[in-house]
């Protein structure tokens, strides 16, 4: 019997509607189209599709192999919901909400990085937050070498890591400016106006005054490098940018790394990742000078949308430490950062056989 | 007598329209209206009146008070082609480029932080960097009261950095999208896309890998903190926001300083900052509560524009360094970034007597 997989998909946003396409793709034999689960009932239009979105309810797991949560928009806490269910079921769960993340039973993966942080035991898995894993991606193979002290991160994030809302705000303040329109602002969706501006919050403030995404970056870092002695700190802002997540990282490490030998280490770590036939590539865009073609240079957050990979440029030696080193990472949020992330999980752990699958067939 | 000047502006671009509209609002005593220059003589339209740009000639600079080079666009490099004349002509200098600010004999001059860098010898006096002096301005009170050791800092920077041409490339990229054109790209002017997109090279890439605008960050904030010991590394990065530019400011202190303090530090700054008519004040914005209005929580670069102010809030005690500081600055870099603050440096030079004046009246 070729072993094939029953699979729900819950949220149909922005990270739900790409994990449909990828699973479109046939990353993962499908007994049958995914299943797509959401807050509400309903009919909807996807790349000249129509999917039926039935109601989440306990119901629709109990002949599920594989159910992965989006954990965007409607289907915020979902999985709190029906995960664990799900897992009583015998369905294994890759989570894309922030609710299990930081707890100890749920390993927190990005794949390249620490796949093996998933045993044979494990049923559910927390995919992270969008703008650590594209850092992680980065920083993993120069932790594995020379080891972290310190980070300190901005980031420049794109409005679909809050979803559809954040995107049609976007473009509806981009175009009550073209209109010549007083430009509307909903601060339920994002606190401030974000065409032509740039707003500090991303998520709610926490009591330390940092923001909940901050946090994510510092604590999901240090679980997914294992390594709770690293020192982190992150300002998240939100820009005007749709699809794309920049970091501008600096950090000091245990023993010295020139910029040579990190992009080295990187384009290595690149070449190791090629287990599983849909793998996010970590590619090197660093040419610093005026003399080559812009899009050489570095890579910007148009570079990679809708793409899977991880873009690092601006590798520098940073003089505001003695073994310091400043970077720029680029990836698509709702692709690594998110949908396809989540899917090369599961289909990592098909790949190993830690599904067991065929579970309608019988 | 009353003391009255002959001013001439050197430049009419975005900084250079700034500068004859602070002079227009009476901020120094003018003999006549303020004479403009440029590389090519011309009528041009502003607030309803019209001006005769003459071309920039060393004959221009023979009865002139007060030269005030606006450094951007087309007069870029005027102050080294006719700013040393000017002076030898009798006129003090106040110059917005670039070529002159680290020159030892050059006093590099943000008002409320270092003025008294100027004695009354000084006849040249030059205009910071945009992102530097919303920087200095923030950073000046702590390092007065409890001493830099580093700063990492990451910018948000408005195209009007950029002069006139990089706001029409944003506009037109942004007209481009709305009318469902593909977008089209100058990179003369900006090396890539800017419309929802952000772009990690501001100016051009130095033999360090750091760019030009990165290393003014560097140089010209030790020189006006008149500390050379303090590391500095900057990541400077355009933003498609038309004016304000924003600054994630991280600090590792000589002794600690709480989060408070340095509120408290910031606001007093701000209430000794009162010499002159025109001045800028320090003023922190910092709530991080969801529970306040979202105007109130943190600074925008929209809540900067067309202001004289700089804006300081996020302020929190960074984990990443036993003495740290993260906050967030901001400011139109038109004005405090540049034009009103060399007008202040006149104003101010004047308030003092150090302009002799009146010159055009003998």
């Amino acid at each position: 019997m070729i072993m094939s997989y029953k699979v729900a998909v819950v949220g149909f946003g922005a990270v739900g509607k790409e994990i449909v396409r990828l699973l479109n793709q046939d990353v993962l034999p499908l007994e049958s189209p995914p299943r797509i689960l959401a807050t509400r009932a309903r009919e909807e239009r996807l790349d000249g599709r129509t999917y039926q979105v039935l109601e989440t309810a306990d119901e629709h797991f109990t002949d599920v192999d594989i159910a992965i949560f989006a954990g965007s928009e409607g289907a915020r806490g979902a999985s709190v919901t029906f995960g664990w269910k799900a897992v009583e079921n015998g369905a294994v769960v890759v989570d894309n909400s922030s609710d299990f993340r930081m707890d100890p039973k749920v390993p927190l993966v990005v794949p390249e990085v620490n796949f093996s942080a998933i045993n044979p035991d494990h049923r559910f898995i927390a995919n992270p937050n969008c703008s650590t894993i594209q850092m992680a991606m980065a920083l993993a193979p120069i932790h594995r070498a020379v080891g972290l002290k310190r980070v300190i991160v901005s980031t420049y994030q794109a409005v679909s890591g809050w979803g559809t809302a954040a995107m049609n705000q976007l473009k509806s303040q981009v175009d009550d400016f073209e209109a010549g329109r007083e430009i509307q602002v909903d601060s339920s969706i994002i606190a401030r106006q974000i065409a032509f501006n740039v707003v500090p919050q991303i998520d709610r403030f926490q009591p330390n005054a940092f923001t909940k995404e901050e946090m994510k970056m510092v604590n999901e870092t240090r679980k997914i490098l294992g390594d709770p002695e690293i020192l982190i700190s992150a300002t998240c802002v939100r820009v005007p940018v749709f699809r794309g997540h920049a970091e501008a990282v600096t950090v000091e490490t245990k023993s010295p790394l020139t910029p040579e030998e990190a992009r080295r280490l990187l384009a290595a770590a690149d070449d190791e990742a090629k287990e599983g036939r849909y793998r996010s590539r970590l590619i090197v865009v660093d040419n610093p000078s005026d003399d080559v073609a812009p899009e050489e240079r570095y890579p910007t957050p148009l570079d990679s949308d809708s793409t899977s990979h991880v873009y690092v440029g601006r590798i520098r030696q940073d003089p505001v430490f003695e073994n310091g080193l400043s970077l720029w990472v680029v990836s698509d949020n709702l692709l690594k950062g998110a949908a396809f992330n989540a899917v090369q999980i599961a289909e990592r752990m098909h790949l190993k056989g830690m599904i067991a699958g065929g579970r309608g067939a019988h």
